[in-house]
């Protein structure tokens, strides 16, 4: 805490890091990468163990909670099982894919221009396709129970407006895109110890906070993929889980981009003779 | 644990670490600064999103455990909503405004001379004001539900004394507030390699374990941005919550800096005869 | 996230990591030494303590909910004690066995050719002893409780085939094992700096989450040791929960090393010319 | 995990680690040093806090339980309490007094020589007279509530023997004084970085599932402070919580100092003609 003072001395003596180039948004060089399908792969994997788990438990919880309303892991476990499916995935994915295992993620980065356009739009193809398989497996395993507890399908809740659950969703993925972007700064990561090596957890943790606020009004989606492959499966869509994460992530890699990142400080000019941050 | 026998071999052949001097009361150089209004601008973002997920946390719970009292994330839930909250909140702005989000936080590392007196008024003002338009943002979302279930706003509980509040605040701040010292001793980062790399984890989880001990005392404040903005949307106010955390951060930073970093050494002069702790 | 690109530009100037040479698959060199029964004992002692643990909290927690369905830790709080138990015996035993306390995550490992066949075959003896012991413990402990309540052995639940019980401890055992081995990656070490530092939390975590999705289905094995340790005391034996968790780990044991370690590129051949991944 | 195959290789060329001395038994220049009078005021307020925040949990608990059955922060969230409190509390303590909060802990560090007499004599009495404290704020917050709700006083559990708890009380304690040696063994934190930047969380953790375990059984001491403080103010004592926890501590010590560093080794002498480890 409270680091901004020596930080102002620091960054006068030049950059102790360096921001890697924009991404190009038409890369044809990594598509004859085996490390670009790895990702791909990766991403296909990821997503479906992450809906594979986060679901059966929240079938699991309502088959059990039906049958006795103090038994299942609650809606607290629920939030757990996204929240730590998401942590170890980021872990065990970082290095190969990045770890996005979220369209919305995905688009945000791109936003960002930290991954091409080819390889956005491969990685949200991979990850759909992946939550649509691991919502399957669990369609598979638990067939009646399944369909009679909603497949884990996103919704708007009873008693809230549409309104209410796009501006949910909208503030819960700029918590988790903004979180994402804190995590990967790498003038961050070359000052504050912390950030590159907790990285996977806070990522994790503010989906699990997220859910924690948002499921008792839409389920929670903040995730296209997840909310997509559920309702593939369940045969039901709604565009508020497209739009709501989009627009969350929009704002996110703009309020990281242009306020912390500090590129409004190059469009106002004058405002300071030297700006160093 | 126990390295007290090393460190006392150590210190006697200089330090190795620099306590940054202590931050001008007045300092009207940082006022030109962008890092200035980015950390202020910081603040006000994270205390809104703060307040925005813990009390929809608050009021959705309370709307679930009252349609069937099985059901809801639990007093468990909203004890780890704000501690989870609190670690990726400061996690993500550490490296831009110090993360205090909690005017007690800033109060208690002004005393400290960590903050001038300039940047300690600013950030309790962005933080109120964040956490207004957090509340606000769940008031808009929820609005019968808000009204109906107290709008997340502390107060005493039945069965306890003004004093008792008073004191359960003070405590619970204190345990926070002691917390982030530790967590930010430029001494003790240069010799443990736990302090820096975990510092908003620990920060997050006394976040965690005073709720899980105060709810059912005050509901729990120890951050004045919190119960004011939370106040001030539902229309009521308690001084308990500005004095007692207020309190309770001047008794951390006391106890930090005259007895943990033995500034009393100085003091009592004649007890020892090369004071290097 | 999104390492990709500058990964591609490194390793075309040498690897920055050692790949350790393939255990042999019998090797008499390591029955000489004290450090080979050190770490059976590790591991021993390990299972031991993780069978205890958990299986007194599964037992706790029934005994207590039958007498009031809103005492008792929940299935959330039998979770925690699984995963958080792997999490402080991987911490405590990974530099003296490995930390695998568990036949599947050595099996995998042997696959990997990361430990000889002797040291595969003689941790899993260890740990089927171990658990044996932690279990006799807790009946040892709760006599009269441990057999009304089901002794913590698993089984497949009431509502699904065996069929769907053995996909859910292969993919169980899959997503903890492929966490190991994204863990313990060389390569990964070397450049992720959360990858070697956290190692143990994921791996704790894997299992946590396994358990909120699976304990509705099979009460989760993922770990043949806890089955097996259950099943002797408690008398009952079931062959899935062998053949769930090795294939499990053989699957996850092939993914990493035939896809994400890209193994595979070299029998592919001709897909590109300088592959360096 | 599997690092013993390099191990066995690095460790034939020299340690890379540096054990410190056995502290002497009787040390009377520490004495002298205002370190190891701040150390005992740390480990004071440490035991307070600990027992001021764990024991309000827990009689809150159970007010709103017994108001409302599905209220209440549950066993899981007093398991938390404890686990969460010990993490925060051996991280913010370890560089001034080594983090004991336990007499069990400075114990077991004791007898492998790692404090003097004079030093663990001096922590105990600190302890105790902190969890006093702290349970005494609890009486004085909740007065009424405190008295009807047992105090948060350990006792053996209806349906359980006297040997059950003090062999619970063992195994519990031997956990968590386990974890402690392997978190500071100086050899390990020289090669594996988790161990040293992770410590405490391990350590709390290892309080949390003890508890989540044992809490039906005893309500969980392992900590003869937290048992004596919380008696002395009820009024109300047991030997078990005594021995238990100092039996499994010198277990834990004789396991990790005889078995896991070898010191085994030299005792059996010819087993091997160049013993490394």
């Amino acid at each position: 805490m409270s680091k901004e003072v020596s930080e102002e001395g620091q960054t006068q003596h030049g950059k102790d890091y360096v921001d890697p180039p924009p991404a190009p948004l038409l890369d044809f060089a990594e598509l004859k990468l085996w490390s670009f399908y790895r990702a791909l792969i990766a991403e296909f994997v990821a997503t479906l163990l992450f809906l594979y788990v986060t679901i059966a438990t929240v079938i699991g919880h309502k088959v059990r909670y039906a049958a006795d309303q103090c038994d299942g892991v609650g809606i607290l476990g629920i939030a757990w099982a996204f929240g730590g499916m998401i942590f170890i995935l980021v872990y065990c994915t970082a290095g190969i894919s990045g770890g996005h295992i979220n369209p919305a993620v995905t688009f945000g980065l791109f936003l960002a221009r930290k991954v091409s356009l080819f390889r956005a739009v491969a990685y949200m193809v991979a990850q759909c396709l992946g939550a649509i398989c691991g919502v399957g497996l669990v369609k598979a395993f638990m067939k009646h129970h399944y369909n009679t507890w909603g497949g884990g399908a996103n919704s708007v809740m009873h008693g809230y407006s549409k309104g209410s659950a796009l501006g949910a969703e909208i503030i819960g993925t700029f918590v988790l895109v903004y979180t994402v972007f804190a995590a990967t700064d790498p003038k961050r990561s070359a000052r504050d110890s912390h950030v590159p090596v907790l990285a996977p957890l806070p990522i994790g943790f503010a989906v699990f906070m997220v859910h924690l606020g948002t499921i008792p009004i839409t389920g929670t989606g903040i995730n296209p993929a997840r909310s997509f492959g559920a309702a593939v499966i369940y045969n039901n869509d709604k565009w508020i889980f497209w739009v709501g994460p989009f627009v969350g992530a929009l704002a996110a890699a703009a309020y990281h981009q242009y306020i912390l990142r500090a590129a409004a400080i190059k469009a106002l000019g004058s405002f300071r003779s030297n700006p160093t941050n």
